[in-house]
Protein backbone atom coordinates (compact mmCIF):
# COMPACT_ATOMS: atom_id res chain seq x y z
CA UNK A 1 0.00 0.00 0.00
CA UNK A 2 1.32 3.15 -0.74
CA UNK A 3 -1.44 6.38 -1.11
CA UNK A 4 -4.64 6.78 -2.68
CA UNK A 5 -4.90 7.47 -6.27
CA UNK A 6 -6.53 10.60 -5.60
CA UNK A 7 -3.77 11.45 -2.99
CA UNK A 8 -1.09 9.76 -5.21
CA UNK A 9 -2.30 12.48 -8.32
CA UNK A 10 -2.18 15.34 -5.98
CA UNK A 11 1.11 14.74 -5.01
CA UNK A 12 2.80 14.17 -8.52
CA UNK A 13 0.63 17.92 -9.66
CA UNK A 14 2.30 19.38 -6.39
CA UNK A 15 5.87 18.95 -7.84
CA UNK A 16 5.04 20.68 -11.03
CA UNK A 17 5.88 23.38 -8.84
CA UNK A 18 9.95 24.10 -8.76
CA UNK A 19 11.59 23.42 -5.53
CA UNK A 20 9.25 21.15 -4.19
CA UNK A 21 10.59 17.48 -3.99
CA UNK A 22 8.79 14.03 -3.09
CA UNK A 23 9.18 14.34 0.74
CA UNK A 24 7.39 18.20 0.63
CA UNK A 25 4.75 17.37 -2.03
CA UNK A 26 3.91 14.58 0.52
CA UNK A 27 3.69 16.84 3.53
CA UNK A 28 2.33 19.61 1.68
CA UNK A 29 -0.58 17.14 0.14
CA UNK A 30 -1.47 15.58 3.90
CA UNK A 31 -1.70 19.41 5.26
CA UNK A 32 -3.74 20.69 3.13
CA UNK A 33 -6.10 17.43 3.48
CA UNK A 34 -5.87 17.24 7.07
CA UNK A 35 -6.17 21.00 7.94
CA UNK A 36 -6.52 23.66 5.48
CA UNK A 37 -8.81 21.86 2.79
CA UNK A 38 -10.53 25.51 2.17
CA UNK A 39 -6.65 27.15 1.41
CA UNK A 40 -6.25 24.19 -1.27
CA UNK A 41 -9.95 25.35 -3.02
CA UNK A 42 -9.00 28.72 -2.73
CA UNK A 43 -5.17 27.35 -4.18
CA UNK A 44 -7.50 25.25 -7.08
CA UNK A 45 -9.26 28.46 -8.08
CA UNK A 46 -6.49 30.78 -8.21
CA UNK A 47 -4.86 28.33 -10.37
CA UNK A 48 -7.36 28.48 -12.63
CA UNK A 49 -8.27 31.61 -12.72
CA UNK A 50 -4.41 32.75 -13.36
CA UNK A 51 -4.29 30.40 -16.31
CA UNK A 52 -7.19 31.81 -17.99
CA UNK A 53 -7.28 35.19 -17.06
CA UNK A 54 -2.89 36.07 -17.08
CA UNK A 55 -1.92 36.83 -20.82
CA UNK A 56 0.88 39.38 -21.72
CA UNK A 57 1.17 42.75 -22.73
CA UNK A 58 1.39 43.45 -26.66
CA UNK A 59 3.73 46.20 -26.45
CA UNK A 60 5.95 45.25 -23.29
CA UNK A 61 5.22 41.15 -23.19
CA UNK A 62 5.01 41.18 -19.41
CA UNK A 63 2.06 39.10 -17.54
CA UNK A 64 -1.20 41.23 -18.03
CA UNK A 65 -4.65 40.26 -17.70
CA UNK A 66 -5.47 43.52 -20.06
CA UNK A 67 -4.10 43.57 -23.82
CA UNK A 68 -1.62 46.77 -22.43
CA UNK A 69 -0.74 46.31 -18.96
CA UNK A 70 -0.52 48.87 -16.30
CA UNK A 71 2.56 50.62 -17.18
CA UNK A 72 3.02 50.87 -20.89
CA UNK A 73 -0.77 52.58 -20.47
CA UNK A 74 0.33 55.05 -17.39
CA UNK A 75 0.72 58.30 -18.92
CA UNK A 76 3.20 59.62 -15.93
CA UNK A 77 5.35 56.78 -17.62
CA UNK A 78 8.64 58.64 -19.29
CA UNK A 79 8.29 57.01 -22.83
CA UNK A 80 11.80 58.23 -24.08
CA UNK A 81 13.69 55.66 -22.11
CA UNK A 82 12.90 52.10 -22.30
CA UNK A 83 14.53 48.95 -19.64
CA UNK A 84 15.09 45.75 -21.32
CA UNK A 85 14.60 43.10 -18.96
CA UNK A 86 14.68 39.12 -18.84
CA UNK A 87 11.26 38.21 -17.14
CA UNK A 88 8.63 39.73 -14.88
CA UNK A 89 10.10 39.38 -11.36
CA UNK A 90 12.69 41.56 -12.92
CA UNK A 91 10.10 44.37 -13.50
CA UNK A 92 8.77 44.19 -9.73
CA UNK A 93 12.31 44.09 -8.32
CA UNK A 94 12.96 47.59 -10.29
CA UNK A 95 9.88 49.13 -9.89
CA UNK A 96 10.37 48.69 -5.96
CA UNK A 97 13.61 50.74 -5.68
CA UNK A 98 11.13 53.94 -7.25
CA UNK A 99 13.79 54.56 -8.98
CA UNK A 100 12.76 54.12 -12.68
CA UNK A 101 10.02 55.98 -14.44
CA UNK A 102 10.56 54.66 -18.17
CA UNK A 103 8.94 51.91 -19.91
CA UNK A 104 9.91 48.23 -20.04
CA UNK A 105 10.81 45.30 -22.86
CA UNK A 106 10.57 42.03 -21.00
CA UNK A 107 12.37 39.35 -23.04
CA UNK A 108 11.06 36.40 -21.06
CA UNK A 109 14.49 34.52 -21.40
CA UNK A 110 17.84 34.88 -22.92
CA UNK A 111 19.48 34.16 -26.11
CA UNK A 112 20.17 30.62 -26.00
CA UNK A 113 21.06 29.07 -29.17
CA UNK A 114 21.21 25.10 -27.76
CA UNK A 115 17.90 25.49 -26.38
CA UNK A 116 16.23 27.19 -29.49
CA UNK A 117 15.65 30.44 -28.19
CA UNK A 118 16.80 32.90 -30.88
CA UNK A 119 16.09 36.68 -31.08
CA UNK A 120 12.68 35.62 -32.63
CA UNK A 121 11.52 34.04 -29.41
CA UNK A 122 12.60 36.54 -26.87
CA UNK A 123 10.64 39.14 -29.41
CA UNK A 124 13.19 41.08 -30.46
CA UNK A 125 11.02 42.10 -33.76
CA UNK A 126 8.59 43.11 -31.90
CA UNK A 127 11.21 45.34 -29.86
CA UNK A 128 12.52 47.07 -33.01
CA UNK A 129 9.06 47.92 -34.35
CA UNK A 130 8.23 49.51 -30.61
CA UNK A 131 11.52 51.51 -30.88
CA UNK A 132 11.01 52.64 -34.98
CA UNK A 133 7.01 53.78 -33.92
CA UNK A 134 7.87 55.44 -30.50
CA UNK A 135 9.98 58.29 -29.16
CA UNK A 136 12.43 56.07 -27.26
CA UNK A 137 16.00 58.05 -26.94
CA UNK A 138 17.64 55.38 -24.81
CA UNK A 139 17.75 51.76 -23.92
CA UNK A 140 18.88 50.44 -20.51
CA UNK A 141 19.92 47.05 -21.03
CA UNK A 142 19.05 45.26 -17.34
CA UNK A 143 19.31 41.42 -18.23
CA UNK A 144 21.49 39.44 -15.47
CA UNK A 145 25.15 39.23 -15.39
CA UNK A 146 25.14 35.77 -16.16
CA UNK A 147 27.12 34.74 -19.42
CA UNK A 148 23.27 34.11 -21.16
CA UNK A 149 22.09 37.43 -19.80
CA UNK A 150 25.63 39.09 -20.65
CA UNK A 151 25.34 37.73 -24.29
CA UNK A 152 21.53 38.78 -24.83
CA UNK A 153 22.86 42.50 -23.84
CA UNK A 154 25.58 42.31 -26.00
CA UNK A 155 23.79 41.15 -29.33
CA UNK A 156 20.67 43.76 -28.62
CA UNK A 157 23.13 46.18 -28.71
CA UNK A 158 24.89 45.11 -31.69
CA UNK A 159 21.59 45.27 -33.19
CA UNK A 160 20.58 48.55 -32.25
CA UNK A 161 24.15 50.16 -32.45
CA UNK A 162 22.85 51.55 -36.12
CA UNK A 163 19.42 53.37 -35.13
CA UNK A 164 20.05 56.64 -33.15
CA UNK A 165 19.71 55.89 -29.53
CA UNK A 166 21.91 55.78 -26.31
CA UNK A 167 22.47 52.28 -25.59
CA UNK A 168 23.39 51.25 -21.76
CA UNK A 169 23.97 48.89 -19.34
CA UNK A 170 23.39 48.55 -15.45
CA UNK A 171 26.39 49.61 -13.69
CA UNK A 172 28.26 46.10 -12.62
CA UNK A 173 30.57 46.39 -8.95
CA UNK A 174 30.69 45.70 -5.72
CA UNK A 175 26.99 45.62 -3.89
CA UNK A 176 26.14 48.12 -0.99
CA UNK A 177 26.94 46.77 2.02
CA UNK A 178 29.18 44.01 0.72
CA UNK A 179 32.98 43.47 2.61
CA UNK A 180 35.52 43.45 0.14
CA UNK A 181 36.88 39.63 0.86
CA UNK A 182 33.20 38.42 0.52
CA UNK A 183 32.96 39.88 -3.19
CA UNK A 184 34.50 37.33 -6.37
CA UNK A 185 37.38 38.28 -8.06
CA UNK A 186 34.85 38.72 -11.47
CA UNK A 187 33.08 41.48 -9.62
CA UNK A 188 36.38 43.34 -8.08
CA UNK A 189 37.86 43.15 -11.27
CA UNK A 190 34.62 44.89 -12.90
CA UNK A 191 34.52 47.29 -10.22
CA UNK A 192 37.91 48.64 -10.43
CA UNK A 193 37.82 48.86 -14.46
CA UNK A 194 34.63 50.73 -14.13
CA UNK A 195 36.50 52.77 -11.13
CA UNK A 196 34.92 56.23 -10.96
CA UNK A 197 35.98 59.75 -10.24
CA UNK A 198 34.62 61.37 -7.09
CA UNK B 1 2.91 48.95 -9.11
CA UNK B 2 3.04 45.66 -7.64
CA UNK B 3 1.14 42.43 -9.48
CA UNK B 4 -1.96 42.43 -10.84
CA UNK B 5 -4.60 41.45 -8.98
CA UNK B 6 -4.97 37.54 -10.79
CA UNK B 7 -1.34 36.96 -9.94
CA UNK B 8 -1.51 38.88 -6.47
CA UNK B 9 -4.16 36.81 -5.59
CA UNK B 10 -2.16 33.16 -7.29
CA UNK B 11 0.91 34.13 -5.49
CA UNK B 12 -1.46 34.67 -1.76
CA UNK B 13 -2.76 31.33 -1.97
CA UNK B 14 0.04 29.27 -3.06
CA UNK B 15 1.27 30.51 0.62
CA UNK B 16 -0.88 28.17 1.98
CA UNK B 17 1.70 25.35 1.44
CA UNK B 18 4.33 25.05 4.78
CA UNK B 19 7.42 25.88 3.68
CA UNK B 20 6.21 28.30 0.73
CA UNK B 21 6.97 31.62 1.75
CA UNK B 22 6.60 34.91 -0.54
CA UNK B 23 10.01 34.60 -2.73
CA UNK B 24 9.26 30.80 -3.42
CA UNK B 25 5.18 31.87 -4.25
CA UNK B 26 6.00 34.73 -6.56
CA UNK B 27 9.05 32.47 -7.93
CA UNK B 28 6.25 29.88 -8.28
CA UNK B 29 3.55 31.85 -9.73
CA UNK B 30 6.09 33.13 -12.53
CA UNK B 31 7.46 29.99 -13.68
CA UNK B 32 3.90 28.29 -13.79
CA UNK B 33 2.56 31.36 -15.69
CA UNK B 34 5.58 31.03 -18.17
CA UNK B 35 6.61 27.39 -18.74
CA UNK B 36 4.00 25.13 -17.56
CA UNK B 37 -0.04 26.25 -17.67
CA UNK B 38 -0.96 23.16 -18.20
CA UNK B 39 1.02 21.62 -15.30
CA UNK B 40 -0.86 24.30 -13.06
CA UNK B 41 -4.25 23.39 -14.59
CA UNK B 42 -3.30 20.08 -13.66
CA UNK B 43 -2.41 20.96 -9.97
CA UNK B 44 -5.68 22.62 -9.71
CA UNK B 45 -8.16 19.87 -10.56
CA UNK B 46 -5.98 17.15 -8.72
CA UNK B 47 -6.62 19.90 -5.52
CA UNK B 48 -10.73 19.94 -6.03
CA UNK B 49 -10.53 16.30 -6.75
CA UNK B 50 -8.66 15.53 -3.45
CA UNK B 51 -10.63 17.44 -1.25
CA UNK B 52 -13.65 16.48 -2.68
CA UNK B 53 -13.06 12.65 -3.04
CA UNK B 54 -10.34 11.79 0.07
CA UNK B 55 -12.17 11.35 3.48
CA UNK B 56 -11.13 9.40 6.41
CA UNK B 57 -11.61 5.70 7.22
CA UNK B 58 -14.41 4.89 9.40
CA UNK B 59 -12.30 2.25 11.22
CA UNK B 60 -8.70 3.41 11.47
CA UNK B 61 -9.17 7.26 10.48
CA UNK B 62 -6.30 7.21 7.86
CA UNK B 63 -7.65 9.06 4.75
CA UNK B 64 -9.26 6.94 2.41
CA UNK B 65 -11.52 7.39 -0.35
CA UNK B 66 -13.87 4.69 0.37
CA UNK B 67 -15.44 4.45 4.08
CA UNK B 68 -13.43 1.32 4.98
CA UNK B 69 -9.53 1.93 3.82
CA UNK B 70 -8.06 -0.71 1.94
CA UNK B 71 -5.42 -2.03 5.09
CA UNK B 72 -8.79 -2.07 7.32
CA UNK B 73 -10.15 -4.32 4.69
CA UNK B 74 -7.73 -6.26 3.63
CA UNK B 75 -8.16 -10.25 4.66
CA UNK B 76 -4.24 -10.92 4.70
CA UNK B 77 -3.71 -8.26 7.97
CA UNK B 78 -2.90 -9.45 11.09
CA UNK B 79 -6.21 -8.16 12.97
CA UNK B 80 -4.82 -9.22 16.36
CA UNK B 81 -2.33 -6.16 16.19
CA UNK B 82 -2.73 -2.70 16.14
CA UNK B 83 -0.38 0.15 15.69
CA UNK B 84 -1.07 3.62 16.91
CA UNK B 85 0.68 6.18 14.89
CA UNK B 86 0.34 10.39 14.84
CA UNK B 87 -0.52 10.57 11.50
CA UNK B 88 -0.94 8.90 7.63
CA UNK B 89 2.69 9.90 6.80
CA UNK B 90 3.35 7.32 9.64
CA UNK B 91 1.37 4.45 7.79
CA UNK B 92 3.54 5.63 5.11
CA UNK B 93 6.64 4.99 6.69
CA UNK B 94 6.11 2.03 8.66
CA UNK B 95 4.49 0.34 5.74
CA UNK B 96 7.80 0.77 3.68
CA UNK B 97 9.76 -1.12 6.17
CA UNK B 98 7.71 -4.00 5.04
CA UNK B 99 8.13 -4.98 8.48
CA UNK B 100 4.13 -4.52 10.13
CA UNK B 101 1.45 -6.15 9.11
CA UNK B 102 -1.10 -5.69 11.96
CA UNK B 103 -3.88 -2.50 11.22
CA UNK B 104 -3.46 0.99 12.66
CA UNK B 105 -5.09 3.60 13.95
CA UNK B 106 -4.21 7.29 13.11
CA UNK B 107 -4.71 9.50 15.91
CA UNK B 108 -4.94 12.61 13.34
CA UNK B 109 -2.65 14.53 15.96
CA UNK B 110 -1.55 14.47 19.42
CA UNK B 111 -2.97 15.25 22.96
CA UNK B 112 -2.63 18.85 23.31
CA UNK B 113 -4.78 20.66 26.32
CA UNK B 114 -3.35 24.03 25.60
CA UNK B 115 -4.70 23.55 21.81
CA UNK B 116 -8.06 22.00 22.99
CA UNK B 117 -7.11 18.46 21.37
CA UNK B 118 -7.74 16.44 23.98
CA UNK B 119 -8.99 12.66 23.94
CA UNK B 120 -11.83 13.06 22.02
CA UNK B 121 -10.34 15.03 18.89
CA UNK B 122 -8.00 11.93 19.09
CA UNK B 123 -10.53 9.77 18.12
CA UNK B 124 -9.70 7.60 21.91
CA UNK B 125 -13.48 7.01 22.37
CA UNK B 126 -13.28 5.75 18.83
CA UNK B 127 -10.68 3.72 19.27
CA UNK B 128 -11.92 1.93 22.80
CA UNK B 129 -15.27 0.53 21.00
CA UNK B 130 -12.56 -0.41 18.29
CA UNK B 131 -10.42 -2.38 20.68
CA UNK B 132 -13.74 -4.12 22.85
CA UNK B 133 -15.40 -5.04 19.36
CA UNK B 134 -12.20 -6.49 17.66
CA UNK B 135 -10.19 -9.44 18.78
CA UNK B 136 -7.21 -6.82 19.85
CA UNK B 137 -4.46 -8.96 22.11
CA UNK B 138 -1.45 -6.15 21.74
CA UNK B 139 -1.64 -2.28 20.65
CA UNK B 140 1.93 -0.63 19.78
CA UNK B 141 2.17 3.04 20.81
CA UNK B 142 4.31 4.37 17.92
CA UNK B 143 3.87 7.64 18.59
CA UNK B 144 6.49 10.29 17.95
CA UNK B 145 9.08 10.76 20.77
CA UNK B 146 8.31 14.66 21.33
CA UNK B 147 7.17 15.38 24.38
CA UNK B 148 3.35 15.71 22.95
CA UNK B 149 3.99 12.10 21.51
CA UNK B 150 5.38 10.74 24.77
CA UNK B 151 2.97 12.42 26.62
CA UNK B 152 -0.25 10.95 24.51
CA UNK B 153 1.41 6.77 24.35
CA UNK B 154 1.56 7.46 28.08
CA UNK B 155 -2.11 8.33 27.90
CA UNK B 156 -2.92 5.84 25.97
CA UNK B 157 -1.80 2.95 27.93
CA UNK B 158 -3.02 4.31 31.37
CA UNK B 159 -6.66 4.58 29.96
CA UNK B 160 -6.37 1.34 28.13
CA UNK B 161 -4.30 -0.69 31.10
CA UNK B 162 -7.43 -1.93 32.50
CA UNK B 163 -8.44 -3.94 29.30
CA UNK B 164 -6.49 -7.19 28.69
CA UNK B 165 -4.23 -6.03 26.35
CA UNK B 166 -0.50 -6.64 25.67
CA UNK B 167 0.77 -2.42 25.40
CA UNK B 168 4.34 -1.72 23.77
CA UNK B 169 5.81 1.06 22.78
CA UNK B 170 8.53 1.18 19.40
CA UNK B 171 12.26 1.24 20.91
CA UNK B 172 13.85 4.46 21.53
CA UNK B 173 17.75 3.98 20.86
CA UNK B 174 20.60 4.61 18.60
CA UNK B 175 20.00 4.65 15.11
CA UNK B 176 21.06 2.43 13.16
CA UNK B 177 24.49 3.96 11.15
CA UNK B 178 24.86 6.57 13.88
CA UNK B 179 27.32 7.72 15.52
CA UNK B 180 27.78 7.95 18.87
CA UNK B 181 29.29 10.99 19.33
CA UNK B 182 26.53 12.40 16.86
CA UNK B 183 24.01 11.26 19.45
CA UNK B 184 22.48 13.52 21.61
CA UNK B 185 22.38 12.67 25.57
CA UNK B 186 18.53 12.09 26.14
CA UNK B 187 18.74 9.35 23.12
CA UNK B 188 21.96 7.85 24.86
CA UNK B 189 20.85 7.58 27.99
CA UNK B 190 17.60 5.79 26.87
CA UNK B 191 19.73 3.46 24.68
CA UNK B 192 22.08 2.87 27.83
CA UNK B 193 19.15 1.67 30.09
CA UNK B 194 17.07 0.13 27.57
CA UNK B 195 20.50 -2.01 26.58
CA UNK B 196 19.81 -5.53 26.00
CA UNK B 197 21.52 -8.82 26.55
CA UNK B 198 23.29 -10.25 23.03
Amino acid sequence: MKYTPLIDQLIESLRCQSGIGPKSAQRIAFELLERNRHGARQLADALHKAMDGVGHCEQCRNFSETPICSICSSPKRDTTSLCIVENPANVISIEQTSSFFGRYFVLMGNLSPLDGIGPEEIGLDQLKIMIEQSEISEIILATGTTIEGEATAHYISQVFSSLNLKITRIAHGVPLGGELDLVDGGTLTHALASRQEI
